[in-house]
């Protein structure tokens, strides 16, 4: 066997395995192996085992790294996030905290509105050197693939700048970041009243440029009474498949208008939110092998209450955890609180959370293939714990508990 | 004006003022200065105010740290922690997490016994190296002064090595230690059914010997139905007072018997959780000067409701927050969680939140004459954020966005 790095001296290593989506009762099924090494080639794993069983090692010596009986596991995938806007919205927090109604706080000049117009003013620049730092701090929370929206601009400059950020990022720092294209994250000033009108636009005019640029593989909407109903939704999703993007949605998240359903009648790679989703519904994304994708975080940061993720697992459908970052609704993506959440407040186990942030992540942006576990083949994006187990990960509430961050073999981030 | 160090260009300072806790309503008066500037004359802060008016400084040249704009808020002050202890409860954790009944929990090995047997067979080099890290996490996150209690041993031997850990432990990192002596914290095997045999033990051969020896500044007791009743606690905190110790209680969480009305028949400094403390006695509490610790991370943790601060404070107490930090209720010492806890689901405006994480904090551990504001004369223990403004503090939910850490006029952590 050929490496260039050996991590050796792993206390407990904890994956789940295979490449694509575990779901059901299967999200309880996590590999474990004690005193393990795992052996990486370049980029990726070549051998992970019992120390005892380790190959020999051909050709020129690989670095070595010593885990010291630390726990080892599978870097995390951030699948819904929106890391790239411009202002901070800290007022509307206080106010929603103190229990100003929604209809208020719209009126002080708080809601997305806010942030498109603090976006639009942003250059690339700006937005380049936030989302550098936000992703600084992702890395270190042990954050290894991030999926990034657009959608603060919701004009074609603004909504194609976010892109390019993204794309700059993407090679100025390790995390690996899937861009998505969420130009329907809200109905423009321009267009108000008249969805059907911008959702044209955005077909006629943004998808194809979109698409020729290579600027996005996923197209997201959000799909919610008063905002995108289901029929521009379908129309919309439809012609962003057309036109070779991969397909996302913020699905039922506040009223239940029969987004999960078309989640699953288009097959789209994630549904997301689905707080109100029916059991139909679910049944049917199960079917058609949509990811439910859970965002605690933002149930917690609006005080209302949790999908039921328990009910959505037993079921058989693949759940995965994400934070939904953003400057309004969840100014966080904090994974530890994101673990301790699920854990107490939504019944998941620490093997299905464990699943939920890592593979099922990994395949609510269509990558299960190649990276979410630890196996031979995928990309070696691997955390070392400062703890004696993975079962820490939820127990120490709130913590970071990541002490190594290895992003396609090489050590991106090591705690002080 | 002498100075050895100079931080300047702090886009806004924060602070509490005052030598003692703030309650009720003054809680509110945080004094805000934009592009501001302190300077520290060796471990202490002589001059704050905006740059415009900044004395010139005489004698040696001081450092200089530029703050780039950043806010500035007094370093955190954790008053409320069970820092040293050994082993681990993460089963514990999930079984309860999974709706396991407290009483099988038990059946099962769970429970402070279990962190009494591995605190038991920790030697005091494991103490103060597993210590040392804890203390460690806690300065990155801005603790500048930290309380903690013995209180897992019970057994002679076992309660003066934990407190002899922290003396060593204040010796060796940057992170002030104030000890308390927590030996009511159960009652341990030995004296089973006999708690009032226990309460005699601690009296006439415990306390003589801590203080002799110095090893604790207060004595607290966990005074609950079942563990310590109101007639046992009264005797052994009177006893400790002769004694010459100062008193804290663990308070009223679990059944109202009182707690909180004995710790201001005997002016404690601080009584503790107050879950289910009656109004007269919180209204004791606020005239007998007595600091209400909440500690909203055990309430997240164990799923129960929290402590009403918004009525504390409204009733005019001094209100204090702290993690609690401890194997078994609650593995966290997340002080951005306590402020988004306190934020979302205690009420409790920002300015309240920096003043009970901070001078309250103080105030509770009998410090504030010299610590938990930025004010001339006080330690410098000043902490950078990484933000415009703090009020992030909450609002960047459950991150820590903590840049720089000056203790005692040292920088003492900066962030990469």
């Amino acid at each position: 066997m050929k490496a260039t790095l050996l991590v050796r001296n792993i206390g407990e290593l904890a994956t789940p395995t295979g490449t694509s989506a575990r779901a059901g009762s299967d999200m309880r099924g996590v590999s474990v192996i004690h005193d393990a090494v795992i052996a990486v080639d370049g980029e990726t794993i070549a051998w992970v085992g019992p120390a005892t069983e380790a190959p020999a090692i051909e050709g020129a010596p690989p670095k070595i790294l010593d885990a010291g009986g630390q726990a080892a596991i599978p870097g995390f995938i951030d699948s819904h996030t929106h890391l790239v806007f411009g202002g901070y919205r800290e007022d509307e927090f206080y106010w929603r905290a103190a229990g100003v109604p929604y209809m208020e706080i719209h009126e002080r000049g708080g809601g997305i509105a806010n942030s498109v117009r603090a976006t639009r003013e942003a250059s690339l620049d700006d937005m380049i050197s936030s989302g550098a730092k936000r992703l600084q701090r992702m890395l270190e929370l042990g954050v290894t693939t991030v999926e990034g929206k657009s959608g603060y601009g919701l004009d074609l400059d603004t909504e194609i700048r976010q892109l390019e950020a993204m794309r700059t990022l993407a090679t100025v720092q390790p995390v690996d970041i899937v861009p998505t294209y969420l130009g329907a994250h809200s109905v423009p000033e321009e267009y108000k009243g008249s969805p059907g009108d911008y959702i044209d636009y955005m077909i006629d005019t943004v998808l194809p440029l979109i698409r020729q640029r290579k600027l996005a593989t996923f197209c997201d909407i959000f799909c919610e009474r008063g905002v995108f109903e289901i029929e521009d939704s379908r129309r919309f999703l439809i012609a962003a498949r057309e036109a070779g993007f991969r397909l996302k949605m913020h699905a039922d998240e506040i009223e239940r208008i029969g987004g999960a359903g078309l989640a699953a009648e288009l097959r789209a790679t994630s549904a997301d939110h689905l707080l109100k989703a029916s059991i139909d519904d679910l049944d049917a994304m199960a079917e058609a092998g949509v990811v439910a994708t859970c965002l605690p975080l933002t149930a917690f940061s609006l005080r209302e209450p949790y999908a039921n993720a328990r009910a959505m697992i037993d079921r058989g459908l693949a759940v995965a955890l994400a934070t939904d970052l953003n400057p309004g609704s969840c100014y966080s993506h904090s994974i530890p609180l994101t673990a301790a959440l699920a854990a107490l407040y939504m019944r998941m186990s620490i093997e299905e959370i464990l699943t939920a942030l890592t593979l099922n992540g990994a395949a609510a942006i269509g990558l299960a293939n190649d990276r979410g576990s630890i196996e031979p083949g995928k990309l070696a994006d691997i955390l070392l714990l400062d703890a004696p187990s993975y079962r820490h990960l939820a127990y120490h509430v709130g913590m970071n508990i990541v002490s190594t961050v290895i992003k396609r073999g090489t050590v991106a981030n090591a705690r002080p």
